[in-house]
């Protein structure tokens, strides 16, 4: 068993009755914040309404940027910090799902960084141990950046999505009122159910006994979560249990509750970031249709027992198979989890994506190396995974 | 559901080369520590020396209270306030189990109090946003004391046993070497196994559905955890896995990660802090006598469902029974847990306790009303209960 350290100091409010608390956060930090958000579904959604009117009835001062891309650019995440450091704001106040907080991450990074540029951080690798403090309203059940310590930025002139980490990146508060959700497509609701469910996946000790049978099992239970409420969701956008239940998911899928000395993996999200790096897809909708070719690619006589594990576990696969079987019997459950239950279109070509750049792709996917994982990852392996995805 | 606020700050370090980072975090707050222990054991084991080496080395000036006892007193958490304003000490440094973290709390708590009687504030349940930081080095999985946010002190001169709560009382660290659980006695790791156990029994959501289904599930985790690894631990002390089970288990019980919205009832505890505070026994043990007697003593057609749910999912009885049929393998199976398997003795006559003060007991753990719960108690039903452990 590795050792560990846990540590995760957001204060998360969570229900219909919270975001009064929102002024009082704040003001606990400063009076100036720069409000972030996307494209404009909360000023629709009434959101955007309540939150200013309740910090401006506290005397707090709002900058605003609006217009974040799905995949947060680097350059829009500049932006903000320009604006940061030009009007010394106190506090970034991200409004919205995963690339809302994302950005707003960038920015809190970026402003602070004496070169004032996101991307010059994600390129290195620096680990940000200084940031200004991000409060997010969450309006999505997917990304999990609501409680973790991860920013993913995207740089469209080089093709590139990378994770920017840090401690200084978790928020120092969020905010989850499962209504928020309520007005989210049927898409929308689908990409970032999957992104949850991932999230545990990629991380699932699928090869071993390296950390607590609690683990292993808070992470099914967190897959079965995503599995169990998500029709609901999508037949019901306003069902309170079934929007609260992805909402807390997601947040714990990445909160590192569920590590606890484990091995993180993240195939899937390494060959993900490249589709959304090159052609702009929506992360979830990539994400899904990677996962079901990457478990058959990885499929062997020692990866066998963890996969029909997961299927018995998450999608009531019948017990007492032969594990090829039963592993088999796992993919085909969750193939049928995002083709039929999501209605996710199943192959890339679906998404006018063809073969030319998986050879560049899978190189940029293993940075020079593999992508380690319950077996490990060349470029090569990556590329037959894209070409098994057409 | 029940909105919520879920906010844990502690900075856990897991394994077995994390103490090394202990001068640091100490360092980060101030040089001088109050070092609190119990009856030195941690001197026979060498946690003790390694400990003040490390603290000496780094130029941290230590003081120390030892002798805290397994029922941590009201006036022991007074002396080591009165040290703590003496000497102006920066930080309360825990080593031990449950016991001494909480006495610590108490002592960190009372040091800032203008009257510096922990005392007062137990008494009249103050609710403690203000104290000193307390680190904990664990060496016993069992109260959960070094991931939460209360203390349980005793006045002996009064017969009470009763809890301090406040946001002020988690710890800023805790190092989790399960190695420092080793030197455990069978008796104390049953009597801390039952704790943990009991801790997530208590808050167990016993007849509804108030929470996540994740919450639930991970509840039943813990409670597997504890059954499957407690007789490792038992028939093999140096077992680091087992140990290691136990500890996270322990932190996990009550670091609100199986909260989310769940109405907290701790009937068992509140009838269990009587036993102790009148006859000074071993928390857990005490528990173990009042659990399935509590469990017996609430089964009707409506908690029947769950305490089913419980023995099904925790100790593996059948599926598809009849309810009560259900629920009562699931008591004889706490039963045989708790008295079999731990090894403790099932009865109060056992520990040498009769009825004589019972119903001012009662009375008492009902605090002049009702224990509420998946059954609310009378002062009339915890006397019933009693009656049943004798």
């Amino acid at each position: 068993m590795n050792d560990f350290i846990f540590h995760n100091p957001d204060k998360v409010y969570f229900g219909k009755n919270q975001i009064e608390n929102l002024p009082k956060e704040i003001l606990s930090i400063g009076n100036k914040v720069l409000l972030v958000y996307g494209g404009g579904s909360i000023k629709k959604n009434g959101l955007y309404q309540k939150i200013t009117g309740l910090l401006k009835d506290s005397g707090i001062q709002i900058f605003e940027l609006s217009g974040v891309e799905p995949n947060p650019r680097h350059t829009t995440a500049n932006k903000g910090a320009e604006i940061c450091k030009a009007e010394k704001i106190d506090v970034v106040l991200a409004v919205g799902g995963g690339s809302v907080i994302d950005c707003s991450k960038g920015i809190a990074a970026a402003a602070v960084a004496k070169s004032g540029d996101v991307w010059e951080l994600v390129s290195k690798g620096v680990w940000v141990t200084e940031a200004l403090p991000v409060i997010a309203v969450l309006t999505n059940a997917a990304t999990g950046s609501e409680m973790d310590a991860w920013a993913v930025i995207s740089n469209m002139e080089t093709n590139e999505k990378i994770g920017l980490g840090g401690s200084a990146l978790i928020p120092k508060a969020a905010f989850e009122n499962p209504e928020y959700s309520y007005s989210l497509s049927a898409y929308q609701t689908a990409c970032g159910a999957f992104d949850i469910f991932n999230h545990v996946l990629d991380n699932y000790y699928l090869a071993g006994d390296k950390t607590f049978d609690l683990v292993l099992e808070f992470q099914e239970a967190v897959m079965r979560a995503v599995v169990k409420w998500t029709p609901v969701a999508l037949k019901e956008p306003e069902n309170y249990e079934a929007r609260a239940n992805l909402m807390w998911a997601s947040s714990m899928a990445l909160n590192t509750v569920l590590d606890g000395g484990t091995v993180h993996g993240c195939a899937c999200h390494m060959m993900e970031h490249e589709l959304s790096a090159y052609y702009d897809i929506t992360h979830g909708h990539g994400l899904a249709i990677v996962t079901p070719r990457w478990l058959a690619y990885i499929l062997n006589e020692n990866t066998a027992p963890a996969i029909y594990r997961l299927g018995e576990k998450v999608f009531g696969v019948e017990k007492g198979l032969d594990n090829m079987e039963g592993a088999r019997l796992a993919i085909d459950a969750v193939w049928n989890f995002c083709f039929n239950t999501l209605g996710l279109k199943p192959n890339l070509t679906d998404l006018g994506i063809g073969k030319e750049n998986f050879e560049k792709m899978a190189q940029h996917a293993c940075f020079g190396g593999e992508i380690s994982g319950p077996k490990n990852l060349t470029p090569k392996d990556v590329e037959a995974i894209y070409n098994m995805c057409l």
